[in-house]
């Protein structure tokens, strides 16, 4: 399997003490070596880092745990290969255009092969995994369902979560998705998420000797959200979501939650 | 104006010496200022590094120039801006998904204003560049005509030539463009290459105190072509292409070679 970290804030927030944790179980304290990868939005542009070498080892998940780009939105994910080999094409996060928007996806979990059966249309894999083939189905529904962006996002997400919930059938998807303001999160077996906001307090890494003190790098007016498959932080208390659950942050705060439909 | 840089090489190989003497022309010894990017792809997969800050100062791009990521194909571009804001998303190279591959490009000259008329598909830009426009109009045109990856590398090339010919009538295109296999150039104003293969010697940068003994760090059956703005070192003659001329690389060597009809 492998871990997603995410993050929504209403300020650009930088996520070196988030990631810094994560990197850690990317061939250090975790099994999950198989490459890694983490995305950026500024504004509606996009801008992904991957890298096929476990993140504990990476030159490149060094500069990103020690220099702050700041974002609103990101979304990582650092792997550990079930299926596809590790290559370049099949680390995560992925990402294709839709309405002149950069659409980023990462997935924790497997699906039955069958969903190589799934026809496609608009967008096709380039590499040979499991997830990024469900992407480029789900976004093909997204495409023919909304050809243009909806004016209400209500009705978005309620379509995306039963996309979700189809693909569910096949196995395990947990999912991080966003299109550059909204930050779609879908859990079959494992994500949790901690806001934080004023007042702030500490934060002690669960992965290394690394602890934070919020209130001396944020404003009284910062919220963020951060996402993840298990909890970061070991005096924090984190929520989690339910099997079939649906929750969309924006500016860092839950903005839809949507149950499963028993 | 702005400055490309690309390569094409039989091996995988990095581009740390030429990448050195690029970026001292974004804000250094050059005034290309505004933001910069550079793509390598690893087989079929590809990773792009964009940074809307000046190259000469900036953090990533010191680590480019000094972490020898191996690819066969490179595209990079550092920007002054003349159409659309300095911006993440304004920010070349610009890639998108046609076949399950990854197209990269990036773009040097302006176009004319009427480009933002002409129709769209598929594809839609994410920033405001016509840069970026144009690149939707081009993949736009190819899938259209060719919705599934043609046999044959020859029609395709003459197809997009063509489309070049066309999107010059607008303007300055000088070009770079890839679908992971074949590395495609056009040229209006300006477009140079090199071709270095055994028995190597040493080149000298033209924008630093650079120098690298190529025999040192390369075998015998290397070919590695690199094609730029303007010649990159001072001791080495470089092909100029000429105007409306396309040339496409493969494996380092020229494979393909049109010239304009007048």
């Amino acid at each position: 399997m492998c871990e997603l970290l995410g993050m929504s804030a209403n300020v650009p927030t930088d996520i070196c003490f988030s990631f810094t944790g994560l990197m850690q179980r990317g061939g250090g304290t975790g099994p999950h070596k198989d490459g890694w990868g983490i995305a950026f939005y500024e504004g509606c542009g996009l801008r992904i880092f991957h890298d096929p070498a476990p993140s504990a080892q990476s030159r490149i998940a060094q500069l990103i745990a020690e220099y702050p780009i700041k974002s609103r939105i990101v979304i990582s994910h650092i792997r550990q290969a079930n299926v596809g080999k590790v290559c370049l094409e099949n680390t995560h996060p992925f990402d294709r255009e839709l309405w002149g928007r950069k659409w980023c996806y990462a997935h924790n979990g497997q699906l039955d092969p069958e969903i190589f059966n799934w026809p496609l249309q608009h967008y096709f894999p380039v590499g040979s995994t499991d997830s990024e083939y469900a992407f480029c189905w789900l976004l093909d529904q997204i495409r023919n369902t909304f050809p243009t962006p909806p004016q209400d996002y209500a009705t978005l997400t309620g379509f995306i979560h039963r996309c979700c919930e189809t693909l569910r059938s096949l196995g395990v998807f947990n999912l991080l998705l966003s299109e550059s303001t909204q930050l779609f999160t879908y859990c079959t077996t494992r994500l949790c998420w901690i806001t934080r906001q004023s007042p702030f307090g500490e934060a002690q890494l669960s992965d290394c000797d690394v602890a934070v003190n919020f209130e001396a790098v944020t404003t009284p007016n910062d919220i963020v959200t951060v996402i993840a498959t298990d909890p970061l932080t070991n005096n924090e208390t984190w929520s989690k979501l339910e099997t079939g659950e649906m929750v969309v942050f924006v500016d860092g705060k839950v903005a839809r939650r949507l149950h499963t439909t028993p």
